[in-house]
């Protein structure tokens, strides 16, 4: 057997990609090797880069280069709405959408006590004291509807139940072009529960 | 929309990867700067370090930290059979079979004009001089049998057409514990055209 440190060095450290196995691994180092060098030397350098430059922006906690991120910087967003998210994806996701001018925290994570994953691993009391830091009028839990992300934002809204703030969870209920042939029951029975007036 | 050049860069840098488009960028980015910080720093070095000391095999043209690698530098392997595999995981593959014990000679690549792919690309000059090298009785051709596979296993064997050299090919037929029910009839067509005599 060919033994090759070096290159066995390399499909090691590409297996702490999630979902990369073995055999993802020794392909993904080839790929690297042979077909994209020039990629794999970009690659390797804006990982080092990253890691040296980018930290968490002091007031939503997502990555940032600066203390401050762009978002909490900028002059033009509503400061009393704060949306909390459980990852910088869904902040992106909902910056794409257009549709809310407020601030936002990232928990980076989700209450999994399974996991390991308490309040401190995702920075509860950064959020409080961020909270602290500007009059906050609402706080919009927009974590996932997965049994973690209602539990998250169960647990934020108990935290904050004392507070005068407004406390809301964005809507459930069919998605756009959502046919009720086809979507399950479990969200059709909340689409009836929480049912709006339209006149 | 929050720009951020640092993590943009890696993001980019990402989808040079085989099979990672924008939203898997996206998530192994957050992944290597949350999750695994200690894993993409050593995948950063790793990737350096791998493009740095990889060079090819003076004989075999598999990746090699030194000139002759340690399979063609072993003085235990039959040095007169020389089997053609066309990458490295293939010659992986066969070594960890245990049943072949000569020399190899790795193409990195299959010929496809399609893809840009010709003899120059498959280091077939390389694959002539090496049998030129020493004394070479037989060749195994282990290319795929797909249709790149078996093009490139015929144009091997046309070039060596005038030499003595015994020119072979891997076996086809059913797969080990393979059943007549389910095997494809391409499959089984061919096991009994190169049906074998057992007694």
């Amino acid at each position: 057997m060919q033994t090759n440190n070096t290159l066995e060095n390399l499909i090691e450290s590409l297996k702490c990609l999630p979902g990369v196995g073995p055999k993802s691994a020794l392909r993904l180092a080839y790929y690297l090797l042979q077909r994209d060098r020039k990629g794999a030397h970009k690659l390797a350098s804006s990982i080092e880069e990253s890691l040296n430059k980018l930290g968490h922006c002091k007031l939503c906690n997502n990555f940032s280069e600066k203390e401050i991120c762009s978002i909490c910087a900028s002059p033009n967003r509503i400061s009393d709405t704060l949306c909390v998210v459980e990852m910088p994806t869904d902040l992106l996701m909902l910056e794409q959408t257009r549709s809310y001018k407020g601030m936002y925290f990232v928990l980076m994570g989700r209450l999994s006590p399974l996991d390991g994953i308490g309040p401190k691993e995702i920075h509860i009391n950064k959020l409080l004291e961020r909270i602290k830091k500007s009059e906050i009028n609402e706080i919009i839990l927009a974590t996932n509807f997965t049994t973690e992300g209602n539990t998250t934002a169960q647990y934020i809204a108990e935290l904050l139940k004392e507070s005068k703030i407004n406390i809301t969870r964005i809507a459930r209920g069919l998605p756009m072009g959502g046919e009720i042939e086809y979507v399950d029951s479990g969200t059709l029975a909340q689409s009836i529960v929480e049912r709006k007036k339209i006149i």
